[in-house]
């Protein structure tokens, strides 16, 4: 599928609103980055590589659209900028990591005290990371779709395809290249509430590869293994310790647990950049998101309660998944096994 | 609460539309066992005990209308209507243990060969059985809350309440007997997809009793267990075999394995009429229900499909979870604990 979901034309950035997914395809647009947190904070925007690539964007926007004269100004302003999209959401590493590789762009490119290159750079430099997204996403499948065998039954969980990244997926665009290479698969889908991205976004990008493809609700995982109609699990992350902890959409424990009891192997794929080599497990911010969430139906045109709605709730958005649940982890750079706090240093070349 | 959610009134059953909870309380009634076959089928009317206590009135009403003369020819309609009302919903058994009942006590009357009698008889036993339900509930009520401690988090899945039997609860009747006995216990409600009968109708109940409560998705019990912040888990069953294994509303099995391997307590409550005597494991039969429910968010009112509405899905209703996983099953008769082959019988009274 060709969907590049954030684009960059010309001073402004565009991207479709997945909020609106599968009922519209709405396309929005903005020289503002101001606009862009917002629509990273809403979840127009989701994702950890998505997210990273927005957020980068966002940084071009600051310093295209700037009128500082002077290259401190533009620094000043661009760190004004990179505060208010590092607010946005606190889980995935991405956008951390978009946002010091923008920041260190413009510090490098600021040495030679010409605003127009820093300025030019800076796009330049959104836009590698975006092509890169795409290239590490695609050797990440290739990589990854070695896991799968013909015939296999692979469950997912949210949403990391196209749409979470530059445009082709993490664990979905290792189920995407298995199924290039003419493996005989079928996807079951969880509908991952609250949110829905796999009702809603996952079986969109199915329905359209022509993917074999079943939706089932989140309370139907543990039947389905115990019934062996799951051979392998692949999801995403959007935090990955050097412990092998990882974080990633509220659900995936649970799913890891069940796994491990029925002995499916589970797998996580996600690029180099969504390890995180600094934090540890006491460290990890569990974003708690606004509980209509929870309340009403994943339904933009109009707020339907399905219960009371005056009744309180709990609305982690990530939960944290133990390294001894997890299969093996894929990268760019090939798969991570057991023990991860030395095959994840290997990965990002810490000796 | 004195919620009768489905009551007799000289010849008409009435009943709450469950379906319209939490937006709307709509009271139904009929004059013909059909109907009731089609609300029980519709899930207007739901839950193991409701459903038995509707099948009981649903003969009552086939016996209370008929124009028979003579007592063969009732007995061949109400044969009709016993194939009827058995024809709704497979995994219940309390739906075949009423059916058998008020057949057996429509033999046991028409040997006088009185049509009045039988009538009456039928119309009487069935409120028996609504009567002896709602008795059975208090009794587990009071029975369950032992195993309840002041400050307990309790975790509760689908429906187990008033609008779930004759007019107290089971599992929920456990929960309402410890609030009323003073205890200071907060629940934690599951969504319960696809039909959503926790969100709708379990958190309806606590917030109209004022019993704290917390709604969640169902992908968040992993979490939330890992964090310590569920003490027990009660819920409900639709059929208990003699082996321990039950079959209760699907999502049941996830969370006793996610119970087991957070070492929570995990307790079934259900009266002795759901224990099957007779059926095995593989005889259990788990009923695959309309696409639509996985498909469109839970919403009575309007068909909103939260997905590409052409994917395929797969919508079991039931699961079944297995004894090793099930700490004690809570009936009025007594708390069964493992080995459940033996405690089982005991409580049955088969020795």
């Amino acid at each position: 599928m060709k969907i590049i979901p954030i684009q960059w034309k010309e001073g402004r950035m565009v991207w479709i609103d997945t909020r609106f997914i599968p009922w519209e395809e709405i396309w929005r647009e903005t020289t503002d980055y101001k606009r862009v947190a917002k629509a990273i904070k809403d979840m127009e925007i989701r994702g950890a590589p998505a997210i990273g690539v927005a957020a980068a964007f966002g940084m071009a926007l600051a310093a295209y659209h700037s009128t500082a004269k002077d290259v401190d100004t533009l620094l000043k302003e661009l760190e004004e900028a990179k505060s208010v999209l590092a607010k946005t959401r606190p889980t995935a590493v991405n956008l951390f990591w978009a946002l010091d590789r923008m920041w260190e762009k413009a510090l490098e490119l600021s040495q030679k005290g010409d605003v127009e290159a820093v300025k030019e750079g800076l796009v330049e430099e959104a836009l590698s990371i975006q092509r890169e997204d795409i290239e590490t996403n695609m050797k990440m499948g290739k990589i990854g779709a070695q896991l799968i065998e013909d015939g296999d039954v692979i469950l997912t969980h949210c949403n990391t395809g196209a749409l979470a990244t530059a445009g082709y997926g993490t664990a979905l665009g290792v189920i995407r290249a298995a199924w290039e290479e003419g493996k005989k698969i079928q996807v079951i889908a969880t509908e991952t509430r609250p949110v829905a991205q796999g009702a809603r976004l996952t079986v969109w990008e199915l329905v359209k590869e022509g993917i074999p493809a079943r939706l089932i609700s989140d309370t139907m995982v543990g039947y389905l293994m115990s019934k062996k109609k799951i051979d392998k699990v692949f999801l995403g992350a959007d935090r990955i310790l050097l412990s092998g902890h990882f974080a990633n959409k509220i659900g995936t424990y649970q799913i890891a647990i069940l796994a491990h009891y029925h002995k499916v192997p589970f797998y996580t794929v996600a690029p180099t950049s969504t390890i995180d080599p600094k934090r540890t497990l006491d460290e990890l911010i569990i974003e708690e998101r606004n509980p209509d969430e929870v309340k009403c139906c994943p339904y933009p045109k109009e707020k339907i309660y399905i219960t009371v709605p005056e009744v309180e709730v709990y609305n982690p958005a990530f939960d944290v998944t133990p390294p001894e649940l997890v299969t093996g982890i894929v990268t760019e750079k090939g798969i991570a096994y057991p023990p991860y706090w030395i095959s994840l240093r290997k990965i990002l070349g810490m000796g």
